[in-house]
Protein backbone atom coordinates (compact mmCIF):
# COMPACT_ATOMS: atom_id res chain seq x y z
CA UNK A 1 0.00 0.00 0.00
CA UNK A 2 1.13 3.57 -0.52
CA UNK A 3 -1.20 5.86 1.09
CA UNK A 4 -1.90 9.58 2.06
CA UNK A 5 -4.32 9.95 4.52
CA UNK A 6 -5.26 13.83 5.61
CA UNK A 7 -7.50 14.69 8.43
CA UNK A 8 -8.73 17.60 6.24
CA UNK A 9 -8.30 19.75 3.59
CA UNK A 10 -7.30 23.30 4.91
CA UNK A 11 -3.93 24.12 5.89
CA UNK A 12 -3.26 25.85 8.92
CA UNK A 13 -2.61 28.99 7.06
CA UNK A 14 -6.75 28.51 5.90
CA UNK A 15 -5.58 27.74 2.69
CA UNK A 16 -6.76 24.69 0.46
CA UNK A 17 -4.86 21.90 0.03
CA UNK A 18 -1.58 24.34 0.72
CA UNK A 19 -0.31 21.44 2.86
CA UNK A 20 -1.27 18.48 0.50
CA UNK A 21 1.31 19.90 -2.29
CA UNK A 22 4.48 18.64 -1.70
CA UNK A 23 3.01 15.21 -0.27
CA UNK A 24 1.28 14.70 -3.14
CA UNK A 25 4.26 15.02 -4.84
CA UNK A 26 6.44 12.83 -2.49
CA UNK A 27 3.57 10.27 -3.17
CA UNK A 28 3.06 10.10 -6.67
CA UNK A 29 5.75 11.73 -8.27
CA UNK A 30 5.88 14.35 -10.76
CA UNK A 31 2.95 14.70 -13.60
CA UNK A 32 0.64 11.68 -12.17
CA UNK A 33 -2.63 11.39 -14.00
CA UNK A 34 -5.01 11.11 -11.15
CA UNK A 35 -8.70 9.78 -11.13
CA UNK A 36 -10.46 11.62 -8.79
CA UNK A 37 -13.37 10.95 -6.62
CA UNK A 38 -15.78 13.75 -6.06
CA UNK A 39 -19.09 11.87 -4.74
CA UNK A 40 -18.37 13.40 -1.12
CA UNK A 41 -19.38 16.63 -2.65
CA UNK A 42 -23.18 17.05 -1.53
CA UNK A 43 -23.75 21.34 -2.41
CA UNK A 44 -21.38 21.51 -5.14
CA UNK A 45 -21.42 19.83 -8.15
CA UNK A 46 -18.70 17.00 -8.93
CA UNK A 47 -17.40 18.94 -12.31
CA UNK A 48 -16.76 21.87 -10.08
CA UNK A 49 -15.39 19.77 -6.89
CA UNK A 50 -13.07 18.11 -9.84
CA UNK A 51 -12.40 21.15 -10.89
CA UNK A 52 -11.24 23.23 -7.47
CA UNK A 53 -9.16 20.61 -6.56
CA UNK A 54 -7.04 20.30 -9.65
CA UNK A 55 -6.35 23.84 -9.54
CA UNK A 56 -5.50 23.42 -6.16
CA UNK A 57 -2.96 20.37 -6.78
CA UNK A 58 -1.56 21.63 -9.88
CA UNK A 59 1.30 23.26 -8.31
CA UNK A 60 2.04 18.98 -7.71
CA UNK A 61 2.09 18.40 -11.47
CA UNK A 62 -1.11 15.88 -10.72
CA UNK A 63 -4.16 15.88 -13.98
CA UNK A 64 -7.44 15.32 -12.58
CA UNK A 65 -10.17 13.55 -14.18
CA UNK A 66 -13.47 13.20 -12.19
CA UNK A 67 -14.80 9.25 -11.56
CA UNK A 68 -18.03 10.37 -12.47
CA UNK A 69 -16.62 10.93 -16.27
CA UNK A 70 -15.04 7.21 -16.42
CA UNK A 71 -15.93 4.35 -15.40
CA UNK A 72 -14.21 1.44 -13.60
CA UNK A 73 -12.87 -0.50 -15.91
CA UNK A 74 -10.56 2.61 -17.28
CA UNK A 75 -9.14 2.83 -13.45
CA UNK A 76 -5.62 1.37 -14.89
CA UNK A 77 -4.58 4.61 -17.25
CA UNK A 78 -4.33 6.07 -13.85
CA UNK A 79 -1.42 6.47 -11.39
CA UNK A 80 -2.98 7.46 -8.05
CA UNK A 81 -6.46 7.73 -7.10
CA UNK A 82 -7.81 10.74 -4.95
CA UNK A 83 -10.72 11.49 -2.79
CA UNK A 84 -11.85 14.07 -1.66
CA UNK A 85 -13.63 15.10 1.13
CA UNK A 86 -17.29 16.36 2.45
CA UNK A 87 -19.68 13.65 3.05
CA UNK A 88 -18.58 9.91 3.78
CA UNK A 89 -21.94 8.50 3.41
CA UNK A 90 -22.56 10.16 -0.25
CA UNK A 91 -19.10 8.89 -1.31
CA UNK A 92 -19.74 5.75 -0.20
CA UNK A 93 -23.06 5.06 -1.71
CA UNK A 94 -21.97 6.81 -4.95
CA UNK A 95 -18.35 4.73 -4.76
CA UNK A 96 -20.46 1.54 -4.22
CA UNK A 97 -23.16 2.18 -6.32
CA UNK A 98 -20.67 2.63 -9.17
CA UNK A 99 -18.40 0.06 -8.81
CA UNK A 100 -15.31 2.05 -7.74
CA UNK A 101 -14.75 0.33 -4.31
CA UNK A 102 -14.07 -3.18 -5.81
CA UNK A 103 -12.16 -1.42 -8.67
CA UNK A 104 -9.81 0.91 -6.12
CA UNK A 105 -9.67 -1.95 -3.81
CA UNK A 106 -8.03 -4.20 -6.63
CA UNK A 107 -5.53 -0.90 -7.92
CA UNK A 108 -4.31 -0.34 -4.87
CA UNK A 109 -3.29 -3.66 -3.63
CA UNK A 110 -1.20 -3.95 -7.11
CA UNK A 111 0.64 -0.43 -5.89
CA UNK A 112 -1.75 2.28 -7.32
CA UNK A 113 -1.26 5.27 -4.76
CA UNK A 114 -4.10 6.31 -3.11
CA UNK A 115 -4.54 9.80 -1.53
CA UNK A 116 -8.02 11.22 0.56
CA UNK A 117 -8.66 13.46 2.95
CA UNK A 118 -11.69 13.75 5.79
CA UNK A 119 -14.32 11.41 4.02
CA UNK A 120 -11.74 10.00 1.70
CA UNK A 121 -9.70 9.00 4.22
CA UNK A 122 -12.45 7.60 6.32
CA UNK A 123 -13.05 5.56 2.70
CA UNK A 124 -9.23 3.92 3.03
CA UNK A 125 -10.18 2.58 6.53
CA UNK A 126 -12.07 -0.92 7.28
CA UNK A 127 -15.41 0.83 7.82
CA UNK A 128 -17.10 4.38 7.54
CA UNK A 129 -18.03 3.91 11.72
CA UNK A 130 -15.73 7.01 12.61
CA UNK A 131 -17.02 9.46 10.19
CA UNK A 132 -18.05 12.48 12.26
CA UNK A 133 -20.83 13.19 9.04
CA UNK A 134 -24.14 13.63 9.46
CA UNK A 135 -25.97 10.58 7.50
CA UNK A 136 -27.99 12.15 5.10
CA UNK A 137 -28.02 8.95 2.44
CA UNK A 138 -27.60 5.31 3.49
CA UNK A 139 -24.47 4.00 2.05
CA UNK A 140 -25.98 0.80 1.23
CA UNK A 141 -23.54 -1.12 4.40
CA UNK A 142 -21.05 0.50 6.12
CA UNK A 143 -17.97 -1.55 5.09
CA UNK A 144 -15.15 0.55 3.15
CA UNK A 145 -11.99 0.05 0.77
CA UNK A 146 -10.40 -1.43 3.86
CA UNK A 147 -7.12 -0.31 2.62
CA UNK A 148 -5.61 -0.48 6.48
CA UNK A 149 -6.49 -2.01 9.33
CA UNK A 150 -7.72 1.09 11.69
CA UNK A 151 -10.13 3.16 11.68
CA UNK A 152 -9.32 7.30 11.45
CA UNK A 153 -11.43 9.52 13.25
CA UNK A 154 -10.51 12.59 10.56
CA UNK A 155 -10.91 16.62 12.15
CA UNK A 156 -10.12 14.82 15.84
CA UNK A 157 -10.82 16.66 18.68
CA UNK A 158 -12.00 16.81 22.06
CA UNK A 159 -13.58 19.85 22.44
CA UNK A 160 -16.97 21.15 22.68
CA UNK A 161 -18.55 24.38 22.23
CA UNK A 162 -19.18 26.38 25.35
CA UNK A 163 -22.12 25.43 27.25
CA UNK A 164 -23.14 22.32 25.07
CA UNK A 165 -24.18 18.94 26.88
CA UNK A 166 -23.90 16.35 23.81
CA UNK A 167 -22.01 13.95 23.66
CA UNK A 168 -17.53 14.84 23.17
CA UNK A 169 -15.75 13.03 20.67
CA UNK A 170 -14.37 11.03 22.81
CA UNK A 171 -17.44 9.57 24.22
CA UNK A 172 -18.54 9.04 20.40
CA UNK A 173 -15.54 7.06 19.95
CA UNK A 174 -16.17 5.13 23.05
CA UNK A 175 -19.43 3.67 21.53
CA UNK A 176 -17.52 2.78 18.58
CA UNK A 177 -15.49 0.78 20.71
CA UNK A 178 -17.59 -0.73 22.85
CA UNK A 179 -19.23 -2.41 19.60
CA UNK A 180 -16.15 -3.05 18.20
CA UNK A 181 -13.19 -3.33 20.41
CA UNK A 182 -10.95 -5.20 18.81
CA UNK A 183 -10.30 -2.61 16.42
CA UNK A 184 -7.69 0.68 17.03
CA UNK A 185 -8.92 4.14 16.37
CA UNK A 186 -6.72 7.41 15.34
CA UNK A 187 -8.21 10.41 16.20
CA UNK A 188 -6.08 12.60 13.43
CA UNK A 189 -6.46 16.10 14.32
CA UNK A 190 -6.63 18.92 11.45
CA UNK A 191 -3.08 19.33 9.82
CA UNK A 192 -2.16 15.83 10.53
CA UNK A 193 -1.78 13.33 8.32
CA UNK A 194 -0.92 9.53 8.06
CA UNK A 195 1.68 7.92 5.53
CA UNK A 196 1.69 4.30 4.41
CA UNK A 197 4.07 2.88 2.64
CA UNK A 198 3.69 -1.22 2.71
CA UNK A 199 2.58 -2.17 7.01
CA UNK A 200 4.47 1.03 7.34
CA UNK A 201 2.01 3.66 8.73
CA UNK A 202 4.28 7.03 9.70
CA UNK A 203 2.08 9.95 11.41
CA UNK A 204 2.86 13.66 10.55
CA UNK A 205 2.16 17.15 11.30
CA UNK A 206 2.07 19.85 13.39
CA UNK A 207 -0.33 18.01 16.40
CA UNK A 208 -0.37 14.83 18.51
CA UNK A 209 -3.07 12.40 17.53
CA UNK A 210 -5.00 10.63 19.99
CA UNK A 211 -5.16 6.60 19.77
CA UNK A 212 -7.80 4.83 21.22
CA UNK A 213 -8.57 0.37 21.44
CA UNK A 214 -11.42 -1.05 23.04
CA UNK A 215 -10.24 -1.49 26.67
CA UNK A 216 -7.28 0.43 27.02
CA UNK A 217 -6.59 4.28 27.97
CA UNK A 218 -6.56 6.40 25.25
CA UNK A 219 -2.78 7.27 24.21
CA UNK A 220 -1.59 10.79 23.08
CA UNK A 221 1.38 10.41 20.18
CA UNK A 222 3.53 13.20 19.22
CA UNK A 223 4.77 13.55 15.43
CA UNK A 224 6.59 12.20 13.32
CA UNK A 225 6.02 8.85 14.87
CA UNK A 226 5.70 5.10 13.49
CA UNK A 227 2.11 3.51 14.21
CA UNK A 228 2.66 0.43 12.64
CA UNK A 229 5.77 -1.25 10.76
CA UNK B 1 -50.29 11.51 17.85
CA UNK B 2 -49.60 12.55 21.27
CA UNK B 3 -45.84 13.09 21.53
CA UNK B 4 -43.26 14.33 23.54
CA UNK B 5 -40.23 14.52 22.34
CA UNK B 6 -37.04 16.68 24.10
CA UNK B 7 -34.22 17.74 22.78
CA UNK B 8 -32.10 16.13 25.36
CA UNK B 9 -32.17 14.58 28.72
CA UNK B 10 -30.39 17.40 30.81
CA UNK B 11 -32.11 20.36 32.44
CA UNK B 12 -30.56 23.38 32.29
CA UNK B 13 -29.37 23.41 35.99
CA UNK B 14 -27.43 19.96 34.90
CA UNK B 15 -30.15 17.48 36.46
CA UNK B 16 -31.64 14.40 34.54
CA UNK B 17 -34.78 14.74 32.87
CA UNK B 18 -35.89 17.15 35.83
CA UNK B 19 -37.55 19.38 32.89
CA UNK B 20 -39.07 16.69 31.59
CA UNK B 21 -40.99 15.11 35.20
CA UNK B 22 -43.85 17.71 34.68
CA UNK B 23 -44.26 17.41 30.94
CA UNK B 24 -44.24 13.14 31.04
CA UNK B 25 -47.20 13.81 33.66
CA UNK B 26 -49.00 16.03 31.07
CA UNK B 27 -48.66 13.68 28.22
CA UNK B 28 -49.83 10.84 29.91
CA UNK B 29 -50.95 11.51 33.27
CA UNK B 30 -50.56 9.85 36.58
CA UNK B 31 -49.74 6.20 37.41
CA UNK B 32 -48.53 5.51 33.48
CA UNK B 33 -47.23 2.36 32.95
CA UNK B 34 -44.60 2.45 30.91
CA UNK B 35 -42.66 0.60 27.96
CA UNK B 36 -38.76 1.78 28.49
CA UNK B 37 -36.81 1.10 25.03
CA UNK B 38 -32.80 1.22 26.50
CA UNK B 39 -31.34 0.28 23.04
CA UNK B 40 -29.40 3.73 22.52
CA UNK B 41 -27.26 3.11 25.66
CA UNK B 42 -24.13 1.58 24.62
CA UNK B 43 -21.76 2.28 26.96
CA UNK B 44 -24.52 1.19 30.16
CA UNK B 45 -25.88 -2.33 30.09
CA UNK B 46 -30.28 -1.72 29.11
CA UNK B 47 -31.24 -2.94 32.79
CA UNK B 48 -29.32 -0.35 34.12
CA UNK B 49 -30.47 2.38 31.49
CA UNK B 50 -34.02 1.64 32.51
CA UNK B 51 -33.22 1.50 35.88
CA UNK B 52 -31.84 4.96 35.77
CA UNK B 53 -34.65 6.56 33.48
CA UNK B 54 -37.15 4.65 36.03
CA UNK B 55 -35.44 6.42 38.93
CA UNK B 56 -35.42 9.73 36.91
CA UNK B 57 -39.23 9.58 35.78
CA UNK B 58 -40.62 8.08 39.65
CA UNK B 59 -41.67 11.82 40.74
CA UNK B 60 -43.81 11.91 37.33
CA UNK B 61 -45.84 8.70 38.52
CA UNK B 62 -44.38 6.56 35.98
CA UNK B 63 -43.20 3.26 36.20
CA UNK B 64 -40.50 1.60 33.37
CA UNK B 65 -40.32 -1.96 31.48
CA UNK B 66 -37.37 -2.43 29.57
CA UNK B 67 -38.28 -3.31 25.71
CA UNK B 68 -35.36 -5.74 26.19
CA UNK B 69 -37.50 -8.18 29.20
CA UNK B 70 -40.61 -8.29 26.67
CA UNK B 71 -41.82 -8.98 23.16
CA UNK B 72 -43.83 -6.50 20.81
CA UNK B 73 -46.32 -7.91 20.82
CA UNK B 74 -47.22 -7.31 24.96
CA UNK B 75 -46.84 -3.24 24.00
CA UNK B 76 -50.86 -3.14 24.71
CA UNK B 77 -50.09 -3.33 28.00
CA UNK B 78 -49.04 -0.41 28.74
CA UNK B 79 -49.94 3.54 28.31
CA UNK B 80 -46.38 4.91 27.36
CA UNK B 81 -43.70 4.53 25.37
CA UNK B 82 -40.26 6.00 26.07
CA UNK B 83 -37.36 6.18 24.24
CA UNK B 84 -34.31 7.22 25.32
CA UNK B 85 -31.25 8.85 24.23
CA UNK B 86 -27.87 7.19 23.35
CA UNK B 87 -26.59 6.17 19.71
CA UNK B 88 -29.45 6.85 17.04
CA UNK B 89 -27.71 3.61 15.21
CA UNK B 90 -27.70 1.12 18.00
CA UNK B 91 -31.27 2.41 19.08
CA UNK B 92 -32.68 1.95 15.44
CA UNK B 93 -31.02 -1.13 14.63
CA UNK B 94 -32.18 -2.91 17.78
CA UNK B 95 -35.55 -1.61 17.69
CA UNK B 96 -35.97 -2.57 13.82
CA UNK B 97 -34.48 -6.18 14.65
CA UNK B 98 -37.13 -6.59 17.75
CA UNK B 99 -39.99 -6.06 15.96
CA UNK B 100 -40.56 -2.37 17.94
CA UNK B 101 -40.51 -0.27 14.88
CA UNK B 102 -43.64 -1.61 13.43
CA UNK B 103 -45.52 -2.34 16.89
CA UNK B 104 -44.99 1.45 18.25
CA UNK B 105 -45.58 2.63 14.32
CA UNK B 106 -49.18 0.76 15.07
CA UNK B 107 -49.89 1.34 18.79
CA UNK B 108 -48.88 5.67 18.18
CA UNK B 109 -51.66 5.65 15.53
CA UNK B 110 -53.86 4.16 18.12
CA UNK B 111 -53.61 6.65 20.30
CA UNK B 112 -50.54 5.92 22.36
CA UNK B 113 -48.49 8.30 24.18
CA UNK B 114 -44.65 8.45 23.13
CA UNK B 115 -41.90 10.50 25.01
CA UNK B 116 -38.58 10.92 23.50
CA UNK B 117 -35.34 12.48 24.13
CA UNK B 118 -32.13 12.73 21.63
CA UNK B 119 -32.01 9.78 19.59
CA UNK B 120 -35.46 8.83 21.18
CA UNK B 121 -36.69 11.79 19.43
CA UNK B 122 -34.82 11.05 16.32
CA UNK B 123 -36.65 7.74 16.54
CA UNK B 124 -40.21 9.54 16.01
CA UNK B 125 -38.84 10.78 12.69
CA UNK B 126 -39.42 10.28 9.04
CA UNK B 127 -35.42 8.78 9.33
CA UNK B 128 -32.52 8.90 11.27
CA UNK B 129 -31.01 10.89 8.95
CA UNK B 130 -30.24 14.24 10.95
CA UNK B 131 -28.65 12.37 14.11
CA UNK B 132 -25.43 14.16 15.79
CA UNK B 133 -24.65 10.79 16.47
CA UNK B 134 -21.51 8.55 15.26
CA UNK B 135 -22.02 5.61 12.85
CA UNK B 136 -21.28 2.84 14.96
CA UNK B 137 -23.71 0.08 13.83
CA UNK B 138 -25.33 -0.56 10.70
CA UNK B 139 -29.38 -0.12 11.45
CA UNK B 140 -30.52 -1.71 8.74
CA UNK B 141 -31.83 0.90 6.84
CA UNK B 142 -32.31 4.83 7.81
CA UNK B 143 -36.13 4.88 7.84
CA UNK B 144 -37.40 5.58 11.53
CA UNK B 145 -40.84 5.66 12.60
CA UNK B 146 -42.27 8.32 10.84
CA UNK B 147 -44.89 9.79 14.03
CA UNK B 148 -43.78 12.93 12.67
CA UNK B 149 -43.47 14.68 8.91
CA UNK B 150 -40.14 16.32 10.13
CA UNK B 151 -36.86 15.92 10.66
CA UNK B 152 -35.60 16.73 14.36
CA UNK B 153 -31.95 18.11 14.85
CA UNK B 154 -31.57 17.37 18.47
CA UNK B 155 -28.96 19.33 20.39
CA UNK B 156 -28.94 22.17 17.58
CA UNK B 157 -25.80 24.36 18.02
CA UNK B 158 -24.30 25.78 15.30
CA UNK B 159 -21.16 26.97 17.52
CA UNK B 160 -17.93 25.36 17.01
CA UNK B 161 -14.90 24.55 19.33
CA UNK B 162 -12.15 27.26 18.32
CA UNK B 163 -9.88 27.10 15.59
CA UNK B 164 -12.06 23.74 14.64
CA UNK B 165 -12.41 23.78 10.71
CA UNK B 166 -14.80 20.92 10.42
CA UNK B 167 -18.39 21.22 9.42
CA UNK B 168 -20.83 23.67 11.17
CA UNK B 169 -24.42 22.12 12.00
CA UNK B 170 -25.64 24.24 9.48
CA UNK B 171 -23.39 23.12 6.81
CA UNK B 172 -24.08 19.57 7.88
CA UNK B 173 -27.59 20.17 7.55
CA UNK B 174 -27.65 22.01 4.55
CA UNK B 175 -25.73 18.57 3.47
CA UNK B 176 -29.13 16.69 4.47
CA UNK B 177 -31.31 19.53 2.39
CA UNK B 178 -29.38 19.43 -0.81
CA UNK B 179 -30.74 15.23 -0.99
CA UNK B 180 -33.77 16.01 0.03
CA UNK B 181 -35.07 19.52 0.20
CA UNK B 182 -38.60 18.62 0.72
CA UNK B 183 -38.40 17.75 4.00
CA UNK B 184 -38.28 20.42 6.90
CA UNK B 185 -35.47 20.27 9.87
CA UNK B 186 -36.40 21.59 13.21
CA UNK B 187 -32.79 22.60 15.39
CA UNK B 188 -33.96 21.82 18.39
CA UNK B 189 -31.41 23.66 20.76
CA UNK B 190 -30.60 21.90 24.41
CA UNK B 191 -33.42 22.53 26.86
CA UNK B 192 -36.16 22.96 24.44
CA UNK B 193 -39.04 20.08 23.43
CA UNK B 194 -41.69 19.86 20.81
CA UNK B 195 -45.12 18.51 21.66
CA UNK B 196 -47.66 17.16 19.39
CA UNK B 197 -51.08 16.47 19.96
CA UNK B 198 -52.93 15.28 16.63
CA UNK B 199 -51.62 17.36 13.54
CA UNK B 200 -50.99 20.09 16.33
CA UNK B 201 -47.18 20.86 17.04
CA UNK B 202 -46.05 22.98 19.69
CA UNK B 203 -42.30 24.27 19.95
CA UNK B 204 -41.41 24.73 24.03
CA UNK B 205 -38.66 25.60 25.97
CA UNK B 206 -36.06 28.12 26.87
CA UNK B 207 -34.33 29.12 23.27
CA UNK B 208 -34.96 29.52 19.59
CA UNK B 209 -35.48 26.98 17.68
CA UNK B 210 -33.90 26.91 14.07
CA UNK B 211 -36.27 25.76 11.46
CA UNK B 212 -34.76 24.60 7.75
CA UNK B 213 -36.30 24.17 5.01
CA UNK B 214 -34.29 23.45 0.84
CA UNK B 215 -34.20 26.52 -1.01
CA UNK B 216 -35.46 28.86 1.74
CA UNK B 217 -33.54 30.42 4.55
CA UNK B 218 -33.48 29.02 7.73
CA UNK B 219 -35.84 30.96 10.37
CA UNK B 220 -35.35 31.35 14.33
CA UNK B 221 -38.89 30.32 16.05
CA UNK B 222 -38.68 31.89 19.96
CA UNK B 223 -41.15 28.99 21.91
CA UNK B 224 -43.81 28.84 22.97
CA UNK B 225 -44.99 28.62 19.05
CA UNK B 226 -46.73 26.45 16.90
CA UNK B 227 -44.89 24.78 14.26
CA UNK B 228 -48.00 23.42 12.98
CA UNK B 229 -52.03 23.34 13.57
Amino acid sequence: MNLLLLSNSRSPDGGYLNHAIELVRELAGARAKALFLPFAGVTTTWDEYTDKAGRALAPAGVALTGAHTVKPADIDAFELVIVGGGNTFQLTREARQRGWLHAIRRAAAAGMSYMGWSAGANLACPTICTTNDMPIVDPGGFDALGLIDVQINPHYTNALPAGHQGETRDQRLAEFMAVRPEMKIIGLPEGDWLRVRGKQMQLNGPFPARVFQGGREAVDVAPPAMLAE
